[in-house]
């Protein structure tokens, strides 16, 4: 860029438009593949630019300069009436003037002015527009209506657009520099396998930028501004399916299309691509922020948070955090083990990293003992377990830090290792002797993930990366990117479940949304989906209460539960529609006294029968539910019972659904979780496998259920010792025609 | 440094030393005010280099190097008899033929030459020497010796000692270089407030480089080694006391001085002189490591921890934390609020910050309506509210944007203003205006604290940082730093309880370790140190049980506990030892029962008596604890009982004594504890400020029998409802004579 940039004036950059219909309309080039058209926004042959400025330095300059300065390859039409040229290119008056139909038009003029472009883009056949405009959705009601105007017209000509109020994109692959982002001015990224797509312009420009800074190759960034009509989701898939893709940095404050972005998700799975994201939005003041997000739910980011989980996605809480995992993630190895290798300079340093990897989930397991056998006889002062500390003597002789590399590498059996070394790299004295050891060690290990924490200048450091090193300055940043690369290969070991999600598709269960769902019809769908419940009997009279409770099968001297059971009682305690602990002698006197109790207590309701139940066992109380997310659909709920859950609030989700390896990697998830399955308190150990199995159970109910499922509540579900399972004791399920329209019916 | 360096070959670096006395011993110049002898070691005026090479490229020339060309003004004496000059300088065959006694000596010899040496020292009337050899107490039990006979014989001769195997120091405020660190090859420190101190050498120096590369001002860099006289607590405390330290920066394995270490940290909070440390050890691995801290206790970085919050010390667990935070401390300003002002040219960069912000503890409340209405009115389309969004417009007029800066710094409040202007300070349209706008807008109020998240060239940052603005690239690092000035200025509105600490000067209670302790007479001890405990009676015979019963002020209709009192006896549930919920009228038979069965049980346990206690009402269990610490001495613990602590086992810990604030501070730490206590599942609040009072109580018992206290338990401490206080309902003390000596009797 020249500095005579800045000099220039503003000229017509506001412009009206040509609105007729154009005999060309119907005859733009169609990309070969396009079925979803946004390769013709991300990928065109031929760009107009509606409202381009002769002020490179203006907002709709600033793309046409970018184009051209970055080395666009295809053809550049600026529109601008008042103009014979634009920044020396030759200017048409209208896009009706255009010799040929572009495969994109950026609209670079003012909101008043956008929906009369996008008519004449229309008009003019064009396929693809990008909207840099403000003042839309973002901008209160009326912004939102004017944003749908320009949905509508691009939905009845078939058009895609990107935008409003976005900053447009860029393709380092063609070199299309489609955006006004300033960052440009610092200078044009050069592809390398790294796609960044955000819903916030600044931000994804200073991500992209950011990532370039650290030599990360970027081949695309989108920024998706208001999302009118093409939204993250639909960016992440079309970026995903992109050979020369290989890693997706994001950032997102919403879905706006749930299934799509969970169709990304699985193919990025399915594709082994890593995506990064940093999804905003999770204190108060974020979500009130996030306010364009309408449907937000309260707490509905534990949702999303499971849907990375489930999905292997890493969400990052800093731009460092993104980038760092990103530029990990392109180095391409994604160690399938947690044994972490470090060898130092500083054994402080070395004590420092093992605290870290223990915090990350990794194993500083120590060298083989011949292997340290063998280091101890080349370099004695050196600790040769794990952390290898060489010490500052190693640099003496480069030869023994050689061999003590190619003894972890060789012998260590380690998924990863870290080396420190501080300012070595950068030493006079040590700085060529050190590379070539270190170029040496590795040269022939590309196969080997290896990072370094150490300080040196950026060429020295991209002598480093080239040699197939990681470097960072951080020692805790370096360790949290292993770490981030294992769960990623963890993940990928796993087959995400092969279900249509939250589809609606499935078959409507007639017995759900009939009428309210007393506990025992609750616990009969349950148990139709594979989800233990007691050998309880539903007695209409005394007399099939007794029955009930002489069965064969009830354990000898057992005692029971009786519980009320009606439509119209969501709280059968507070009606005295519960007894417990009730001998099978005394329990045809108890169904008698828990009617006419519930009866004097509440006249109106309806009751089926009392249900008798044989008292649980000991076990651990549990409890697993259903939500419906207003983004995602039916999503289940794991935590522990009691006190537990009041206290701690400490539960997780998963979308639904979900198989059984997913559902104990849910059970660890909750703080204590384990510790109390595994037998605290002197109890048995529980079954795990059960628990997990009912969850899983629970999850393939609400998938099924999708569209009639409101929610639904085991509380307790509890899990006995190994071998005998578990047992909904309790059950609740709300339809969602039921929540609108039954009388008196919540949530317990 | 010149290139040749290099190319030197080693001449002559492992020297014999000349052990005969010295005529001139007992003249060296004492500095004026050096009670402990430091001052000799890190601001001498006179150093002999012991060892020195004439290859300035080696560890025994490169102090001699780094001393030069770093410009110290003291006299320099190079002790190599092999040489007539080393490095240009005139060299000196001996310590004896030295024309004065220097205030230091480095021994830059190997470790079998270091004692000798030393000697040599010793016999010149050297009163501070430093030791670069390694191969002493890290190495095993021969080093271990040979590093004690090095301590032995500098005390004998009132030397004081650093090292061995230490990397040295530098004092950048008299151009003192004593370190063979390489880093110094890269540029010296320019002195600014900071001191660095570290156990590790290559990580001291790793972060004093650091430090400095990020623009920090760097005075001291100490290094402490094996620490076999002058440890990390003494060089803490030396430069706590310098007026030129501002901010200190450690690194730490373990500490040796633990007294010291506690008055350091005192001296800090009194001076308000913010501490900033990596404490290393954490993880198994790490412990392993840190092996030299021959008295680690499993679990005792939870201690360190504690100590950490009690002073004021900022804990940080990465390299970049330290230097944030100690960047964000030089600033000079700590919030004593934590109102946070965010502006923004990226509205997704604003919700993120604000994500951040919630999750360090700041409060992102809303601008004033009145100052909304204003920005509004400059600048229709940004977001007023907080984050204030002033959208890229904002650049095109840079009026309005000080405008938005003026209302948020003179009318918002804010305690604390974060800036994101990602790449804008270095677009080349942007940056000239930019710089101007936001140095008139903050250049008079220089006493405000705002941080910058944006990218730009060395030379821009420093120009912003001389403005007055912290200067940051990622946001959640910012956002984490200015946390940590506010977390600063809490510590220091809270006076340090003046109490002598684990001094053992405290009087023993001669009932104290007579001999093993009842549950009563602990529970008398505690009563009398002002721990509630129930109105219980010590009942010898069955009269005197249902006496007790019967006694005034008993709840009528209440029932009683009854527990056989032995010192025999921990465990009095097995041996039938413990009846519950006894009415009255059976308190009698209750007692005759209670001591058959345990006569049965146990023959040979003396028994005192039965307590006889009403039963507790309804409460919230609780645990309090004190444990003696192999570093600290003793140690307050708390956690929820039951259930809690043996599934979650989250506790948390405090060095006795403390006063009620710092109870309620520990209580908060606690997972669930303030929820548990608001009263959960329908039970009323519970009575905190008798928690915190029992809290305080307990640690001001373990304060004052620090020598003779070995364990306390009180499980369940019973907090009541708002206004009942609380109950110890059990309690368990261990003297330290009585863990060696009581027969049978462990902790429970």
């Amino acid at each position: 860029m020249g500095p005579d940039c800045q000099s220039h004036q503003c000229q017509g950059q506001l412009i009206e438009m040509d609105q007729k219909p154009d005999p060309m309309s119907n005859q733009a080039p169609v990309p070969a593949a396009d079925p979803d058209g946004l390769t013709r926004l991300f990928n065109p042959r031929s760009v107009a630019i509606v409202g381009a400025s002769d002020d490179g330095t203006r907002i709709s300059g600033r793309p046409l300069r970018y184009l051209r300065e970055g080395g666009f390859q295809g053809a550049i039409y600026p529109v601008n009436p008042r103009r014979d040229t634009v920044q020396g290119l030759r200017a048409y008056a209208s896009l009706a003037a255009l010799p040929e139909v572009p495969d994109v038009a950026m609209i670079a003029v003012s909101a008043e002015l956008t929906l009369p472009a996008l008519q004449a883009c229309t008009a003019r056949g064009i396929r693809a527009a990008m909207l840099f405009a403000a003042g839309y959705a973002e901008a209160g009601t009326a912004g939102m209506q004017a944003q749908q105007a320009l949905a509508d017209l691009a939905q009845a000509a078939g058009m895609r657009l990107l935008g409003p109020n976005c900053l447009g994109v860029f393709n380092a692959e063609t070199r299309y520099w489609g955006t006004f982002s300033s960052t440009l001015d610092l200078g044009f990224a050069t592809p390398g396998g790294l796609a960044v797509v955000s819903q916030s312009g600044a931000y994804g420009a200073h991500m992209a930028y950011l990532a370039a800074r650290r030599g990360l190759g970027v081949s695309y960034c989108l920024t998706t501004g208001n999302e009118a009509d093409v939204d993250l989701a639909e960016c992440l898939l079309w970026l995903i399916e992109r050979p020369e893709v290989r890693v997706v940095m994001a950032y997102a404050e919403g879905v706006k299309k749930p299934s799509l972005f969970l169709q990304a998700l699985r193919r990025a799975h399915a594709l082994r691509k890593p995506i990064v994201i940093l999804k905003v939005g999770q204190s108060q003041v974020g979500q009130r922020a996030v306010s364009s997000h309408t449907a937000a739910l309260a707490g509905s980011d534990a949702i999303y948070d499971a849907v990375f989980r489930q999905h292997g996605v890493h969400r990052a809480f800093s731009t460092e955090e993104l980038i760092d995992v990103a530029y990990a993630c392109l180095r391409g190895i994604f160690p399938t083990g947690r044994k972490l290798g470090i060898v130092t300079v500083s054994g402080g340093a070395g004590i420092h990293i093992s605290d870290v990897a223990e915090r990350c989930g990794l194993d500083v397991s120590p060298m083989p003992l011949q292997a340290q056998r063998k280091l101890t006889a080349s370099l004695p002062y050196a600790a040769p377990e794990n952390p290898v500390d060489v010490t500052a003597q190693a640099l003496n002789d480069m030869g023994v830090l050689n061999q003590g590399l190619q003894l972890m590498l060789n012998e260590g059996s380690y998924d990863a290792l870290v080396g420190f070394f501080t300012t070595v790299p950068s030493a006079p004295s040590f700085a060529i002797a050190l590379r070539e050891t270190l170029h040496r060690s590795v040269g022939a290990r590309r196969d080997r993930l290896i990072a370094l924490c150490m300080v040196a200048d950026t060429a020295t450091v991209r002598d480093y990366e080239q040699a197939g090193y990681l470097v960072f300055v951080d020692e805790a940043r370096t360790v949290a990117a292993l770490a981030a690369l294992t769960r990623f290969a963890d993940t990928w070991a796993q087959p995400l479940p092969e279900v249509e999600i939250a589809s609606g598709a499935a078959p409507n269960d007639p017995r759900l949304g009939q009428h309210p769902l007393s506990e025992y019809a609750a616990k009969r769908l349950l148990a139709a989906a594979g989800v233990p419940i007691p050998t309880e009997r539903l007695a209409r009279t005394a007399m099939e209460a007794d029955e009930a409770a002489r069965a064969p099968g009830n354990v000898a001297g057992g005692t029971f539960a009786l519980k009320i059971v009606s439509p119209d009682l969501l709280h059968k305690t507070e009606v005295g529609g519960v007894a417990l602990n009730v001998p099978a002698t005394a329990v045809r006197a108890a169904f008698d006294t828990l009617v006419a109790r519930v009866r004097a207590a509440a006249p109106q309701a309806r009751i089926d029968g009392v249900l008798v139940t044989p008292m649980a066992p000991r076990g651990v109380e549990t409890i697993i539910g259903v939500v419906r997310d207003a983004t995602f659909g039916p999503v289940v709920m794991f935590g522990l019972g009691g006190v537990f859950v009041e206290v701690l609030k400490d539960v997780t989700f998963r979308l639904a659904p979900f198989d059984e390896a997913e559902a104990l990697r849910m059970i660890d998830e909750v703080r204590g979780a384990r510790t109390l399955l595994a037998g605290a308190r002197g109890a048995p150990a529980a079954d795990v496998a059960a628990l997990a199995a009912a969850l899983a159970a629970v999850s393939r109910f609400a998938a099924t259920h999708a569209s009639d499922l409101d929610s639904l509540d085991i509380n307790p579900f509890l899990v006995l010792p190994q071998g005998q399972g578990g047992l909904a004791l309790d059950a609740a399920i709300v339809s969602r025609s039921q929540r609108d329209t039954g009388p008196g019916v919540t949530r317990p």
